[in-house]
């Protein structure tokens, strides 16, 4: 019943239905959400080493305040939800165990799909730890169905591998991902650029892809082969927020330009694209001997609320200014968040909304 | 106006003059407070290192605790506010600039009295860095002197040394303190128990103080000497909280058992104490290969609110548990601090209580 498998052998009559088929598209971050799901740090991975405090004291910092917004399940290994409870505040979050190897959910979990009449599901495409690059992976490639579970959604599982930040869509049919990642041989190298496209549009709803050519340098090697949400977000309808450098210097000044070019564009529904940009941060923020990966628009739109990613210092004050007025009608909280970058992300790396449903069912129902 | 010296060769009139003649006495933590003051880690010592970062989030966490009881306002060096309004949320505190050399305010700054009508004043102890400990220590030696400024309140100073963390007072004429701070030759090498007695009584408006023996061993070498709040607090009149250990193989039980002997006892109003005993962290907390001080009494009384040092793991689970039970009519809250005690202490060591007062003048006046 929780279980509406794209492919499934035990339920041929739903063998090669999509979300699509079945009425559901991706909402927009941007759209109003039941609540934001974050998953805990886990002590294994060997990158957070002497700042595993850090990370739980930084995690924390994003958990709460995303809950100033909208509520918060933290998802956290067997045995380390008290840990989670402990750093985020007993009643400020939920917490919810399960078996994790990492703590990326946007890029490990699944993406929730909505259909007009507010019923949800989980479109489930497979996670292959951004090409093999951390093992193991095993439990972190079935969040997905055992949030299937907890959430009580059907869940459509997808073979192709695609992570949540290699995308971003509007909720009225357009997706912008980036060639750079979707089209990198550690990915889906049986599948062509069509074959992506035609499963991004039967699993998320959406009827037009916008290819950008690439993230920021920092980024691609060697994390996650450029996502694009290092570098744009759909913040409202025909609205994408867009990463920029002025100096032709910058190693990044070629990608961002030729990102510009390719959005300057229409999107499924025939509207001329607004490009609001925003220049990255001036200067790296280092930690532990590292320039770190993370930029402003690695931000989560909450409900009323975008939390941004800071380096914590004066540093962030054009930016946030800036963000103040590019988003009037939410209020903008930054968060130091130097450990996230330190491990290769930045707030929306480590969060996925559920967007608002139907009417959640009474305890004892279903 | 703002500065009634105790022995000011510039107003011989007021000379020996103690808050205690002026009607001042020093009410308990467990008493309403106007604000909660807290320094912000300063990126000049040494030993946070590599911490710093985690100080600042750990920092942060505690202002953020406290805020949900009672206004905070942190302290940071010239330069260093916005850090700190970036940690906590810039709507979290109020941020005050003041030339700082440390952050233990509770030791460095200086103890707020109040009169019957609700006037305050600082009663205002020299500060030496626990014995010369740490250099330089000038600003800290000062910040009674910058606050009085800044909360517009007279001021006391007194030529003893002396460290807020080494006294707890129950607001109605009762003190408790340890001999192995404040008679220790680094302090007041010159004064005799009685002096240092007497002068307990005219600055902090106290009848009767009660000796123990000693703090905790892990406390003694290097850090306070052993300061009372790693041991002892009171929670209300006539009552003590106390840390025991049950093991008699425990490095403290016979200073803690001795002290407990000692908390036999009446205070200023003839009233037996009662003594509320609670266990120690079953393990000490290690961080960067050092087992940190860290006790759950060195807590701070917010305003309905308890906010308690923890090591965020299940061994907190029997202390946050009892501590319920000690404070039904307050909320409990655990903030993870190992970072706080790497660097020496609890969250006690780090806040200081401004008790509410009379009607605070409208802006203009004064």
């Amino acid at each position: 019943m929780t279980d509406a498998a794209y492919d499934s052998p035990r339920d041929p009559g739903r063998a090669r239905r999509s979300p699509r088929a079945d009425g559901y598209r991706m909402p927009a971050e941007f759209e109003p959400h039941e609540r934001c799901l974050i998953a805990w740090p886990t002590r294994t991975r060997a990158y957070w080493a002497e700042s595993y405090m850090l990370a739980q004291h930084t995690y924390a910092a994003v958990a709460r305040a995303i809950a100033r917004f909208e509520p918060v399940t933290v998802l956290a290994r067997p045995g380390e939800g008290l840990e989670a409870r402990s750093y985020c505040g007993f009643d400020a979050v939920d917490v919810v165990e399960m078996p994790l190897d990492d703590s990326w959910i946007r890029d490990s979990g699944p993406n929730v799909v909505r259909r007009p009449d507010g019923a949800r599901a989980l479109a489930d495409f497979a996670f292959n730890s951004w090409g093999e690059r951390y093992v193991p992976y095993d439990d972190d490639a079935r969040i997905g169905e055992m949030l299937a579970g907890h959430l009580r959604l059907p869940r459509y599982a997808s073979p192709m591998v695609l992570e949540g930040g290699s995308i971003t869509v509007d909720g009225e049919g357009t997706l912008i991902t980036t060639e750079s990642c979707l089209l990198h041989p550690s990915r889906n190298p049986d599948m062509t650029r069509d074959e992506i496209e035609r499963e991004l549009r039967n699993f998320l709803g959406v009827d037009k892809v916008i290819w950008l050519k690439s993230g920021l340098g920092l980024d691609e090697d060697p994390d996650t082969d450029g996502h694009v949400d290092g570098v744009a977000a759909f913040i409202g309808p025909a609205r994408v927020l867009l990463h920029m450098v002025r100096d032709p210097r910058h190693p990044d000044f070629e990608n961002l330009s030729e990102n510009r070019r390719r959005l300057e564009t229409t999107d499924a529904l025939g509207r001329p694209l607004e490009i609001v940009e925003l220049d990255l941060r001036s200067r790296p923020v280092r930690l532990g001997g590292k320039d770190l990966v993370e930029t402003y628009v690695n931000f989560y739109q909450a409900n009323g609320g975008v939390v941004v990613p800071t380096a914590g210092t004066a540093d962030d004050l054009p930016a946030l200014e800036r963000l103040g007025k590019i988003f009037p009608d939410r209020a903008v909280v930054g968060v130091p968040t130097a450990a996230v970058g330190y491990g290769g992300g930045g707030i929306h790396c480590i969060t996925q909304q559920v967007p608002a449903g139907a009417a959640t069912p009474a305890r004892g129902e279903g």
